[in-house]
C-alpha cells in the first residue's frame, strides 16, 4: 500500500525562502502576534503527521468502502469518524478561521500547505472539512452577528460540519435557471423548500449538525441570477442557547456513484419547507455564495496540487526500486539482473514533468495565499485593493490549472507504474480517479477560463493583468535574474496575445470562448516560468548550503524552462487561430 | 443508459471513398473472390447490430459486475456467456483468420473497423476475442502444420479461445528476465513452469477451452531476450481426433483488481509442469509472439479510437440536448430557459478535437490495415516489401498515438457533461477508465515510442520514415491538393528533427528516450493532417451529393489544421531541447 508523507522541505522552502512569509507576517499587525517562523513549522510538522499517520492510510480502504446511504442516513467509510475526532481535536477546521469565533486565524499561506497535505492524503476526507471553511468564511463575510454567533464557533470547532447548496439537476454552471424557493414567515425566518444534487458533504455521520448554505428563489424574485439570495438552514435546528432542537425538513435522498472520491458523500438533498434564514441581502445571494465559491476554488485547485504530489513520490520511490532494462549509455547497476528504471529518460522526463508542474503549482498557491493574506491584513487601502485585484486574476488560473496539471502529473505517475498502474492496490489509479474531479467541480475548467480571459482580463482591461506581468518584469529587470530571457519572452507573448484578444473580442463575443482554455493555459506557464525563477534564484544563492536539495531545484527549474515553457507556442498559435473553424458545423453536422 | 451506433457511415467514407478499399480488393487476386463492396458494406451492417443491440447493452452492467474468480474458476459478468455464444455463431473472431484453416480470409482494411465498433461497444468484451484473434494469427504464421490443424478451427470458430502469457512479476517491458522453463520431454512435448501475471482471458466461463501462448526458456536458452521460446499450452489437452482429454497443468491462481476493464478477466497463471508444444524455432519466441504483438498492438490503437468515438457519441448527444446559459452572440433557442450547450465556442472546441481525432485516427487504422493487406496479398514482392516496412514503422504509432488521443477525447466527452461526466450513470467516466489500459498493455506508449525512434527510424536511416513522407509529399504535390501548404511544413518538420536527432543519437543514445515520445506524438499529428488532407479531397469532390456530410468533414479538417496541427510546434521546441535537462539530478534528488 502506498504512503503518504508531507513534501516538509519543499513546503518550508517556499514558505520560508521563496516567499519570506516569517518577514511578511511580523509586518502585518493582525498576524504580527498570531504567528512566527516556529508556530509555522510547529504546525506544519503536526500537520505531516495527522495527515500521513491518521488520515492516508483511509484512503484506499475509503475508497474501496465508499459512503454509503440507507434510509436517508450516510456512512462514511470505516476509520472516518475516528479519525475525524481526533482530526478536530487539533482545530484543524478553524485553521484560517476568525479568531473573535473561536478559529486560529492563522494566513493563508500557511493554510495552503496543510490543505494540499489534506488532498494528498486523502481528497475524499479533505473535502469534509474544506466545505466546512469555506461556509464558514461566506457566514463571517456576509451574516448577520446573531448568525455568526451561533455558527462559526461550532463550525470552527469541527464539531458542525457546512455544505454548500448550489446546483439543481436543471442548472449547474448556469445558476440562474435554480428553482429552489423562500417563503417569507413571519418570524424572520424562510421555509425553504426544492432539491439540490451533488452535493458534497450533505449528509454524513461525523458531525452532530450541517449547516446547509442554500441558494433559493423570493417569491418577488426577479428571474435569472440577480434573483437569487442565500439562506443558512442547519440540518439540526438550533435552541437561543446553541443546543440542538427538532431535526429540519432536510433529507439526503441518495448518493451518486462516482468515479472517485468514493468515501465522499456526494448527496442528492431534498428541503421540504425548511427553516432558513437569510444570508446578506435579498437577492444578492450570489455574490456572497461567490465568497465561499472562490475560496473552494482555490481550495480544489490545491487538490490538484496534493494528488499530484502523493502520484510523484510513489513514482519516485517505484522508480528507484523497479529494475528493467539497462539504461541506454550502458548499466548503471551492473549487480542487479537490470537497471532501476528512474535511469530511463523517458521515465525522468515524467517523474520530471511531475516534479516541475507540482513545485511549481505549489509556490503559485503559496503566491495566491500571500494576496488573500495581503488583501484581508494590509494595513494600506491601496495594498489591499491591489492583492485583491491579483487574488481575482489568479483565483481561476490556480483553480483550472492545477488541476489540469494535476491529472497530466497523476496519468504520468500511473503510467510509471506500468501494468501495476492500473491495479487498485498500488493506489496511482485512484489518485487519478479523485483527481479528475477537481477539473469539474466548483466551476468547471472551461468556466474558469471564460472567468479569467472573459471578466478578469478583458472585461478589466487587462489592468489587473498588467499588475501582474509588471511584477514578473520586476523580477526580470534584476541584474543577473535567472532565465530573465526566458521571462521576458513569456510574458510578451502573454501580453500580445492578450492585447489580440482584447481586439477580436470586440468585433466577436465568440472570441473569448474560442480562446479561453488555451489562454488559461498560456498564462499558467508564464506564471509557474516566473515561480521557477524565483525558486532558482533562491536556490543559487543558498546552493553551498545543501548542495543536493538546491541543485534539485536548479535542475527541476532547468527542466521546465527547456521541456515545458515550449508549450507556449502551440498554445499561441491554436488561440490565434481564431474562433471562425469551431463555427464551420451546424449542431445537426457533429 | 448511454447507447452507442456504430458510425457505418462514416467508416463506410474512409473505406470506399478515400481509401477506394474494393478497387484494391479486385486488383490482389487473393481478395477478388472474397470481397466486394457490397459484402464489405453487409459485413459492416451485421457489425454494427451485433455491437450495438448485442455487445454494447452489456457495457455497463458488466463494469459493475466485473469478472469474478473464485476457487480457480473464472466467471464472466451475466450475460456474457449468451452473447459470446451468438457472437461467434456469426463467425466473427475468424473474420480475417486464414481461410485454409476456418478463417473467412477478410481484409485487415474491414477488419479494423469492425474492432473498432467492438471496442466502442465494450472493450472488456472485446479483448476475449482479441487476443483469439491475435494468437491465431501467431500459430499461423509460426506453428508446424499438425497445430495449426489442432487449433486454428475451432480458435476461428469461436469455441476455443487463445491467451497471450509474456509478463512475470519481476519481468515486464524487460522480457529478457523471465523465468518460466520448459522442459524437453521424450515425445516431442515439453513441461512448462512458471507464474505469468496481466494475462487477459487467462481464465472465462466463455469456451470450452483455452489455448495459452507462453514465453520460456528451455533448459540450456541463452540469457536475455534471445533465449526466450514459445509454446502452445492448452487449457485441456486435446486428443488426437480433436476432441478434449484431461485437464492441463494450469491455473488462474487469482484475478487482478483494476481501474477499468473490470469485466475482462486479467489473470495470474500459474503453470506446474504444463504440456507445452513449442511454436516455431527454440530461441526465436519473442520473435514469433511478435507477429502476434504487432497484430494487437495495432488492435489496442484501435480501442483507442473505439472508446473516443463512443465518448463522442454520447457528448454530441448531451451537448444538442442539455440548455444551460446563452450563446455569447445571443439567444439560439429563446424559446427555452437556455440554449444548448453545443452553441459554446469552448463545447465545440472539445467536440471538434475528439471528432477530428477520431476520424483522423479511423483512417489511419485503415491506412495501416491497408498495408498490412498489401504486405499478405500484393503480387510483387517489392510492393509487399514496401507495404511490410510502413506496417512496422506505423504500428507504433497506431498503437501510442490513437491511445493517447483516445484518453483526451474520452476526458473531453467526460468534461463537456459537466458533474454528470463523472457520475457512473452516464457511461463517461467508464470510458476514461477503459481507454487508460491501452496506453498500458501491449508495450507502454513509452515503448511504442521507443521502438517508433529508436528502431524503426533511426536504426533504419531514415529510410521507411522517407518512403512515408514522401507519400505525403506525393500527395501534397497534386495541382489544388487541399492543405497542401500546411502539410509540406509538417513533412518538412518531421524530416529535419528526424535528421537532427539522427546526428544527435550517434553521439549520445539518451537523446533517443529523451525524444521519443515527443518524436511519436510529432509523427501523429503530421500523419493526421495527411489523412484529413485526403479526406477533404474526397468531401471537395463529392460535396454537392451530400453537403451537410462532406461539409462536416471539410470543416473538421479545417479545425485539425488551424487548432490541431499547430501542436507540432511545441512538439518541436521540447525535442530540440534534448536530454540534458533529463539528467541534471541524481535518482536521489527526485
Amino acid at each position: 500500500m502506498p504512503e503518504f508523507n508531507a513534501p516538509l522541505r519543499d513546503m518550508r522552502f517556499v514558505l520560508h525562502e521563496v516567499f519570506d512569509a516569517p518577514a511578511l507576517w511580523a509586518r502585518l499587525p493582525a498576524l504580527a502576534e498570531t504567528v512566527d517562523a516556529d508556530t509555522a513549522d510547529a504546525i506544519l510538522e503536526e500537520a505531516a503527521k495527522v495527515t500521513s499517520q491518521l488520515i492516508a492510510p483511509l484512503n484506499r480502504s475509503g475508497d474501496e468502502e465508499g459512503a454509503q446511504w440507507r434510509d436517508g442516513q450516510v456512512s462514511t467509510p470505516s476509520g472516518f469518524q475516528q479519525a475525524y475526532a481526533t482530526y478536530i481535536e487539533g482545530g484543524w477546521v478553524g485553521l484560517a478561521g476568525n479568531a473573535e469565533y473561536g478559529g486560529m486565524g492563522m494566513p493563508k499561506m500557511l493554510a495552503v500547505q496543510v490543505e494540499e497535505m489534506l488532498y494528498g492524503a486523502n481528497s475524499s476526507f479533505a473535502l469534509y472539512s474544506a466545505l466546512s471553511s469555506g461556509a464558514c468564511l461566506a457566514l463571517d463575510a456576509h451574516a448577520s452577528e446573531a448568525l455568526k454567533n451561533i455558527y462559526l464557533p461550532p463550525m470552527y470547532e469541527g464539531r458542525w460540519a457546512g455544505s454548500m447548496c448550489l446546483t439543481e439537476a436543471h442548472a449547474g454552471t448556469d445558476l440562474g435557471l435554480i428553482r429552489s424557493r423562500a417563503e417569507p414567515q413571519a418570524d424572520g425566518s424562510y421555509r425553504i423548500s426544492g432539491s439540490k444534487i451533488f452535493i458534497t458533504g450533505g449528509e454524513q455521520d461525523l458531525t452532530e449538525n450541517i449547516i446547509h448554505l442554500v441558494l433559493a428563489k423570493l417569491p418577488d424574485a426577479p428571474a435569472g441570477p440577480k434573483g437569487i439570495s442565500l439562506f443558512v438552514v442547519p440540518k439540526v435546528l438550533v435552541n437561543p442557547d446553541g443546543s440542538l432542537g427538532a431535526a429540519n425538513a432536510v433529507s439526503c435522498g441518495s448518493l451518486e456513484h462516482k468515479m472517485g472520491i468514493k468515501a465522499s458523500a456526494t448527496c442528492v438533498m431534498n428541503f421540504d419547507g425548511a427553516s432558513g434564514w437569510l444570508v446578506g441581502e435579498a437577492n444578492k445571494g450570489l455574490a456572497a455564495m461567490f465568497t465561499m465559491m472562490n475560496y473552494e476554488r482555490l481550495s480544489i485547485g490545491i487538490q490538484g496540487i496534493g494528488c499530484a504530489a502523493a502520484s510523484y513520490q510513489s513514482a519516485v520511490a517505484y522508480a528507484r526500486e523497479r529494475v528493467q532494462s539497462r539504461a541506454p549509455s550502458g548499466a548503471v547497476a551492473p549487480e542487479k539482473a537490470a537497471d532501476p528504471i528512474i535511469v530511463h529518460p523517458d521515465v525522468r522526463r515524467m517523474l520530471l514533468t511531475m516534479k516541475a508542474m507540482t513545485e511549481g503549482g505549489r509556490a503559485f498557491a503559496c503566491y495566491v495565499g500571500q494576496q488573500l493574506d495581503l488583501a484581508k491584513y494590509a494595513d494600506e487601502p491601496a495594498e489591499r485593493n491591489n492583492a485583491q485585484a491579483l487574488v481575482a486574476l489568479l483565483t481561476p488560473v490556480a483553480k483550472a490549472f492545477f488541476t489540469d496539471s494535476g491529472l497530466e502529473s497523476c496519468i504520468h505517475g500511473q503510467q510509471v507504474f506500468g501494468g501495476h498502474g492500473y491495479i487498485r492496490e498500488w493506489g496511482q489509479e485512484q489518485l487519478v480517479r479523485d483527481v479528475r474531479i477537481a477539473q469539474i467541480y466548483e466551476g468547471t475548467n472551461g468556466i474558469q477560463a471564460l472567468d479569467l480571459l472573459g471578466r478578469k482580463v478583458l472585461a478589466d482591461n487587462g489592468q489587473a493583468l498588467r499588475q501582474f506581468t509588471a511584477e514578473i518584469r520586476r523580477f526580470a529587470d534584476q541584474p543577473g535574474a535567472p532565465f530573465a530571457g526566458e521571462l521576458f519572452e513569456a510574458v510578451q507573448r502573454l501580453e500580445d496575445v492578450s492585447d489580440w484578444l482584447q481586439t477580436r473580442a470586440a468585433d466577436n463575443r465568440n472570441e473569448i470562448g474560442a480562446a479561453s482554455v488555451e489562454y488559461l493555459h498560456l498564462f499558467g506557464y508564464l506564471a509557474y516560468a516566473w515561480l521557477w525563477a524565483r525558486m532558482a534564484q533562491v536556490a543559487e544563492q543558498n546552493l553551498p548550503e545543501d548542495p543536493a536539495f538546491y541543485g534539485g531545484k536548479l535542475a527541476t527549474a532547468n527542466f521546465y524552462m527547456q521541456r515545458l515553457l515550449p508549450r507556449m507556442a502551440s498554445l499561441e498559435q491554436s488561440i490565434r487561430a481564431g474562433s471562425e473553424s469551431l463555427f464551420g458545423l451546424s449542431a445537426e453536422q457533429f
